[in-house]
């Protein structure tokens, strides 16, 4: 049986760190699930072990490059899924008090969903962003909050659809809500709903609501 | 003179990879600043390195265990800056208001500041969350929304205040306020002065308002 822990290490900084210390990790047997550079100088990982950590740490704290290493709680069971919303202020802050109050009321029956947004404006900046999100870890859902979105932010959506993510659109101007897995008119119930499809403690079924208009 | 390039690669799963992954960059002098694990099999780098990105690429697409390889845009210049704000749900959304409105503001002048949030109940989860924050990438400040926070809450606070974080609390009852740097009344108000602190574009020296109440 093998066991999910964090690791920080405080390091020396430069190139050929990383190559060192997952190194050691890879000599024990370690699946590096997660990995954060924090700041230069300190990195964390979590890594699926089947061995006792007392050994990985005893090795990596034995490097000459290594000042400290301790262990932590994974950021799974702090963080969890998360959910982020894109787009205007005004669209982005009504979306985000939805999916805030109805992330609490899971949280508080043992989900971990946190929601994450980013005030941004511009075709390309948005379309670089919903790529992005491809590339982020735990992102399990997208919601698109704006007044006017197409040309390469649809095609964006589409790709990371493709990928795997949930995308939620507001009803607005432009291709993106005709990309998208859902659209919501009202931006409260479109941060509710979007929580509410990747909540396993909520009785929502996104399949049978795909492409639907509310 | 460095640049500082995107890439996204992906490979087999399984122990081992980042350590053949990192040898290649090592190989070529690149410093890695930045690295995600999106899934098992796809793996994001943001390297510093001096040399024309193509024969690193070309070296990792050669791996056996490497099935593609492609330049993308970076972290840094998509998503910028972090705010985080945790605790209470009705706390939380308020204090995501203000700040996403004055996030806004900042990123249709130039800067990259997105607000993250996580609704959250209960002193352990909450002080761990708050250790956590010191080890994501990008975070700057925190805002502790809640009615009540004390104890280990507390101790976390000054402890990530220690590693270089701002921390705003609302006004509440507990022992936090008291170890923030600054105590704001109106949550809306919360949210505007902490993203207004981290804002490059915003004239608002905290180091001046310090332990204030607002």
């Amino acid at each position: 049986m093998s066991e999910k822990i964090g690791i920080a290490i405080e390091a020396d900084p430069g190139p050929g760190i990383l190559y060192q210390l997952t190194g050691v990790i890879a000599r024990h047997g370690g699946n590096i699930t997660s990995v954060d550079i924090v700041e230069e100088r300190q990195t964390y990982f979590e890594i699926d072990i089947a061995e006792e950590p007392a050994a990985l740490i005893g090795e990596l704290s034995a490097l000459p490059i290594v000042h400290r290493v301790w262990q932590v709680q994974t950021f799974q069971a702090v963080f969890g899924k998360r959910v982020i919303i894109m787009g205007g202020g005004a669209q982005v802050g009504q979306v985000a008090i939805g999916a805030i109050s109805e992330a609490d009321r899971h949280n508080i029956r043992g989900e971990h969903i946190s929601v994450d947004t980013i005030p941004l404006v511009g075709e390309q900046p948005l379309a670089a962003a919903v790529r992005a999100c491809a590339r982020l870890p735990r992102v399990k859902a997208l919601v698109m909050a704006g007044s006017l979105m197409g040309g390469d932010i649809e095609r964006a959506v589409r790709e990371v659809r493709a990928q795997g993510l949930l995308v939620v659109s507001l009803n607005m101007a432009g291709s993106v809500p005709a990309a998208a897995d859902l659209v919501v008119s009202d931006p409260v119930q479109a941060g509710v709903m979007t929580v509410m499809a990747v909540a396993e403690t909520a009785k929502f079924d996104i399949a049978r609501l795909k492409q639907r208009t509310f």
